[in-house]
């Protein structure tokens, strides 16, 4: 599988979010060629604000791995990770972060703030715009819905 | 009760962490005077990076309150909190946080960098150094002896 096909993994977790009424976020762990983790975001019905997308692959890869240290993991997520979820993605030693859509309200990969760069050097290796197109547009489809109703 | 002594349950939460051979942090979440969130570092045991005291104590009052929003929650936690538990603050609005020692390693309010003042404003308020010599000493303690072994 190469890059864009873990993120359209990740879009369709994110579909899933945007069906359940949750803001349209996915993301997949990816260890060695296989899906460890998946996580889409369900803040709203998990009323819980650590159920981001990120939060929860990690968590399962985790589970799958039975470890905490993820320097062999890959995180594939819809959306540039938020404070919180880059925190941890530094916390478990995460080797590499795909995004797809830059967050300029929220991102800390570069969009208000790049964590990495600010004292918490030796995190994993960026790259965002990954199907940038789709990762944003499941977004703006969401938001618009909402505004509709 | 008065700050200090919820910042004495934090403390026995991370004693608590200490003699299950984790890093020594705890952590208290309290809402209209009643502890609504307990949580101590459980890293190792729970082989997860983000089983840190204040994530576990924050969720554990969502879980309490019903919700995910903690507007009315303090924080009393052993250490300052790093960039992931300041984001997870931060996106549950919490209302104030009170830590005991510094982090000059990870501290992500002042102590490497205030995620608070970079771009995520509106955050808690925030006060530092409550019984901060117990709280660093019990830390100190631990990677003494930890050294030794």
């Amino acid at each position: 599988m190469e890059h864009e096909d873990y993120m359209r993994l990740a879009l369709a977790m994110a579909r899933q979010a945007a069906a359940d009424g949750e803001v349209p976020v996915g993301c997949v762990a990816v260890c060695g060629g296989r899906v460890v983790g998946w996580g889409r975001n369900r803040q709203e019905k998990r009323k819980d604000a650590q159920a981001h997308a990120e939060m929860e692959a990690m968590a399962e890869a985790s589970r799958t791995l039975d470890r905490w240290r993820l320097k062999d993991v890959a995180l594939y997520t819809t959306l540039e990770p938020c404070p919180m979820c880059a925190g941890a993605i530094y916390n478990a030693r995460v080797g590499a972060v795909y995004f797809g859509a830059r967050d300029r309200q929220a991102g800390a990969c570069g969009g208000v703030l790049n964590l990495f760069m600010e004292g918490f050097t030796g995190g994993p290796a960026i790259q965002g715009g990954l199907l940038e197109a789709e990762c944003s547009g499941i977004l703006a489809d969401f938001f618009r819905k909402r505004r509709k109703t």
